[in-house]
């Protein structure tokens, strides 16, 4: 897809960030203020108290130090070498400080500042102030409008962020449009012992954008997982191109994500408080779709999904197996894992046995397997050992409510017990808070994720088993875009004027890019429409052509089924007749005479500019399924026979193609075709705004398709 | 619906508890043993170690005394009159202690012991023993295999469980049918700060069930919500009828439930371990939805929402304001209040002037109002008093992420402040843990009810409007249901047996309920059925009678659209010529002979009896919308207008009926009717098995609706 970056609303120049950023020997705040609670303040003392391994200055104008370190009147005061500035002057003397920084040759920039783009049209002109500086020095910038960055790595130790305290280590990114989130992430994740490799607030993204982030962190050894939050999508296929780079491969890395503002309201909040272009959600539904990135709804979800990708392997399959003392747990965590698509394992009968052994009469052998309320640890060990070793089961999932009895204790000891001893997934549920709080104690010192509730623990599994799906899919290196006579096409589009093709143009443009358009001619008069007819054979189809005639059938200007000479000679007189009278201002240029097209399932194609995001693509099934079930995809053109297949396939009504009600297989193939033929073409020409083919009348399978009716509006 | 408790699988003998399961002044534990850690002992423990305010006597045979108490070795030695026996011994001999418990006059009884219905036939034997016992002396009896009952009352201060601690004091009753379960609730609700009035585990409900117990909550002036969790669904009727009685009215109480095994995999779990019957789980969302029962899937959403509805008023609306201090939140939040149905409000003038006079220029005045990331408490309270003050506004979320400036603690004091002055519910969420803690503590000591993360919130929010619009409804007590000759259906449906009836013979059953059936005739010749059909008027419609031919069309036995007699007669003989090939052995009755149905939009109305439900039905669209998208609604038969609007109403198709497409609306109110009169003929004639008419075609408004198509099949 190298050539799709001409829709990029920006392309990323220096948004990739240079290593500096993260590891730099060397960096000075700019602007630092001597208060306490204040941004200039914290930010450095934050640096200074998190154990920054380099070296650390201050360039505060008027002050001797800060915090008893010494301070500089200007950055170019400093003799030592420069990686990176923080800079936290106010908005308008930002520019200065980031040319002084650009003159010092520093490489690295975050500026923690806000009043930029998200303040209005003056704050705009100071960000592009910013960029062309950055440009002009080749100065890799994160921000600004944003909380700063952290790098846990006890060999740097980086907190160049407001955020009060240091993260806990780990193997978590985390990265945030949304600098006050961060804060909040920060001590909720702290609550759940949760620690992270780096956390980057990238606020405006002016510099860098969370596409360069994602190819960094693709490299960094320190992070396993990238969570990333997002109110606005400005570059769709880039993120698809590098998203594909980052959870594919040999060194995949899963990406999960919230774009936020999925409904009109919440885009409304979203474009008032940054500035952002609130992209339609279902377009951002198919970029993330077809960029292998989870997309969830909340910060705990994010959380849930990542402590089990950080601390379990990657399961082998969907099987679940599901161990508990209390049955109402059971089956409710049985409920939510159907729901989210797992699947209940049946174990084999040496399974089974086990169970039977070492379970009372009273217990549930089947999966979820109920040890009863008075279990103690010897009833859990055997049981999650038994299900562990069946290999009819993936993963495991063991509940635990709180009775008198239940040595909580032990019980954990012996799962850990159980899980040193297997290479698949296990999560745990402890019920409860303060009486359980010494299993969980023990499950997380040994890694094993636990959730309080056990439909979190599914939510996490489920998430995962996407992310493996997505891995398996295979590659697409060597597809060759469909053929298409792009200059006949041009032809007829490049002259025309903005609005509606006549049908006659409309139906060439797609037979010049290969779509089963039926054999048919623009006829201007009735003896050439019985000729046509005559030689192409009845029953015959007319349909009225005219700019101002865009819902034909509305005016009585289609008519089908002509069995012979005189039935179309009658129809076009009628035709022509009604019209005058309904319509006496239309121009008409004719009839387009052509065969009727044999019955079959009917689908729409649809193809719209959209100004963010360049051509996109719609399917849906005709009719009913798209407006009363909005039962549509969507992806970005060009699309990949991957993609079409995507397309065709999730919608709910695929049932109907693949042959629902006993109508046998209707033809998808020649369906995916025409999907690819229209990402090419909705690709290749711009100007084209909308594009309907609606229906494609779609044949049983092997007998094609063919467009019965298309409309294409072109732009200036 | 007082003639409905036939369906009932169960009616409730004794299934009302007697006060003195929750009020009694002297309480026996039978079966106490001295060994700490084992249920028998710390039942009574529990009940000597809760401060219970009454007098309690161990019955443990050969010990002189439990944790120092004097010991009894049978009841009857105890000269003390009982109010409450709890039983704590082994299954085979509970029958005994429960006799002598008759004997000794007890009226209220727990069985905590487990061995009953959830562990196979012998159990079930021993669980009808039990009720028998217990039907012969009049006790109330609750469980057996439960966790027992606690009243945490200042003036009773019973924990009658084997839950390890009294819980805190509240008005929240939890109802139980799983007892592991209620351990865990504890625990978890104690981390929360949530108190109870009543928890009660109420396991195999041989006696009392949840339907007496919600009656018994309704009076319990220490209740102001009930939560229940449910594993099966025995008495759907019996169900709707008390919840109605409990959530309307002048004394309304919200009820708030799970109901596991909503997949058929949970529901298989369900069944293996508690014996349960597990219906379908579209039968038992149409029985919560009659019932008013708010439906929830996890544990944690019952809390959140049952602590908004004890602690703040109800709303008098749908409007939504969100104040916050960092955007990010803010559109999270608002996407989850839109998609679960809440509605942003949208701010008065005056509140905007309001709000630009307290903000920074920065700051968004428009609904999420974000107050932005350096907003201190002043700005807080202006911010939030300003949105409570506009009468657009019927109900608030207040969102705070902790900057290094945030002073949290005022903040939380303010937001106080605003809520002392206001009679509009209010919610928090301060999103952290440790960082916000201070300021949770003070929301909460004000009943400002406080959510980790903002979604929550919405989730409860949108609940309690689920609970207010429930209790706007109208009343409907002068309802009268739909005439009908039940007689001439009896003649038909009594005499034939198990199977399909004939459909002239369907005809005439749903003409006798007043159904709109089109005039129609067997006809057993050609010549009657010309004769017929020129009466009857052109075109006509001929179509096969025979017990073996149940999908006519297969067999080429509908013959549509005859314009003469010479066409009925035609199709007539074609019809026998094809069939006498096709299936020479079909004995055929006849053709039934009727006109063409003018066309219109198909629905499809079912009846079926179901074992565990008695008769239900089913409404959906014609086709499609029923196969490919489930697009369907259920209820139990009888209903009233209310359920006929409901069922018509909530299936996502009720589009097409309005009016979409430009079709204008069809008669809906015909449909109603059709499902009123179904309604009142499944409930009279339980061997209808199941019956399906489809389709209905429904005219235009006002113009009714016509039975095309019917069958009825009749269980033995």
């Amino acid at each position: 897809m190298s050539n799709t970056t001409r829709y990029s609303v920006e392309t990323i120049p220096g948004g990739y960030p240079r290593d500096r950023i993260f590891n730099p020997v060397s960096v000075a705040v700019m602007g630092v203020t001597p208060t306490p609670g204040t941004v200039p303040y914290d930010i450095f003392y934050n640096i200074l108290a998190s154990g920054y391994k380099g070296v650390l200055y201050p360039v505060a104008p008027g002050k001797r130090s800060i915090s008893s370190v010494p301070a500089y009147r200007y950055l170019t005061d400093i003799k030592d070498d420069i990686d990176l500035a923080v800079i936290v002057f106010p908005a308008k003397v930002v520019a200065r400080a980031l040319r002084q920084c650009g003159e010092k040759g520093v490489k690295g920039v975050i500026i923690i500042s806000a009043g930029f783009r998200e303040v209005g049209p003056e704050g705009a002109k100071r960000e592009q102030e910013i960029k062309d500086i950055c440009a002009e020095y080749d100065i890799s910038l994160v921000g600004p409008n944003c909380l700063g960055v952290v790098n846990t790595d006890p060999k740097i130790m980086l907190n160049a962020s407001f955020a009060r305290k240091m993260p806990a280590q780990g193997s978590i990114a985390f990265l945030s449009q949304s600098g006050a989130l961060c804060t909040a992430v920060l001590d909720y994740a702290r609550n759940r012992n949760i620690g992270f490799s780096k956390f980057v607030s990238f606020g405006n993204k002016a510099g860098v954008t969370e596409m360069g982030l994602l190819d960094y962190l693709h490299q960094d050894e320190q992070t396993d997982v990238v969570l990333l939050y997002l109110e606005e999508l400005r570059d769709g296929r880039a993120l698809i191109e590098t998203a594909r780079r980052v959870t594919r491969g040999d060194n995949p890395k899963p990406i999960l994500a919230i774009k936020s503002g999925r409904t009109p309201q919440g885009a409304d909040a979203a474009s008032s408080h940054t500035g952002s272009l609130a992209g339609e959600d279902a377009i951002c539904e198919a970029v993330f779709a077809e960029a292998g990135i989870i997309r969830l709804n909340t910060i705990e979800e994010l959380f849930d999904t990542a402590i089990m990708l950080t601390n379990q392997p990657m399961p082998k399959g969907n099987r679940l197996a599901i161990v508990t003392n209390a049955g109402g747990p059971g089956v409710m965590a049985t409920d939510s894992a159907v729901n989210l698509g797992l699947e209940i394992a049946r174990f084999e009968q040496a399974t089974t046995d086990k169970l039977t052994d070492a379970l009372p009469a009273a217990a549930n052998i089947k999966n979820p397997v109920d040890v009863i309320g008075d279990a103690r640890s010897d009833r859990y060990e055997a049981a999650v050992g038994a299900v562990m070793d069946d290999p009819n089961v993936d993963q495991a999932l063991v509940i635990l409510t709180p009775q008198s009895m239940t040595d909580i204790e032990e019980i954990a000891r012996g799962i850990v017990k159980v899980h040193e001893q297997t290479d698949k997934p296990m999560a745990c549920s402890f019920i409860g808070a303060a009486d359980v709080a010494v299993g969980v104690d023990i499950l997380q010192a040994a890694h094993i994720p636990h959730y309080i509730m056990p439909e979190w623990a599914c939510g996490a599994m489920a998430d995962v088993q996407r992310i493996r799906r997505w891995r398996e899919l295979p590659d697409e290196a060597d597809y060759q875009p469909p053929s298409a006579d792009r200059d006949a096409a041009a032809a007829i589009i490049d002259a025309a004027p903005a609005g509606y093709l006549d049908e006659d143009q409309a139906m060439t443009v797609l037979k010049a890019y290969g779509f089963p358009v039926p054999a048919c001619k623009l006829c201007r008069d009735a003896d050439e429409a019985v000729e046509f007819a005559e030689k192409n054979g009845f029953p015959a189809v007319i349909r009225v052509v005219s700019p101002q005639i865009i819902h034909k059938f509305d005016v009585k200007g289609v008519a089908l089924d002509l069995k012979d000479a005189d039935a179309v000679r009658n129809a076009y007189n009628d035709m022509f007749r009604h019209i005058s009278e309904a319509m006496p201002d239309a121009e008409i240029k004719g009839v387009l005479v052509r065969g009727m097209i044999p019955a079959g399932r009917e689908v729409i194609l649809g193809a719209k500019y959209d100004s963010a995001f360049g051509p996109t693509l719609m399917f849906g099934l005709g009719g009913l399924f798209v407006e009363i079930f909005r039962d549509v995809t969507f992806a970005l053109a060009p699309i990949t026979p991957f993609t079409a297949a995507r397309m065709v396939r999730q919608v709910k009504a695929f049932e109907l193609l693949e042959g629902a009600r006993g109508t046998g297989p209707a033809d998808v193939d020649s369906v995916e075709e025409c999907l690819l033929r229209l990402g090419r073409l909705a690709f290749d020409f711009e100007r084209i705004a909308e594009l309907d083919i609606n229906p494609l009348i779609v044949g049983p399978a092997g007998q094609g398709s063919n467009v019965a009716d298309v409309r294409i509006r072109l732009s200036e």
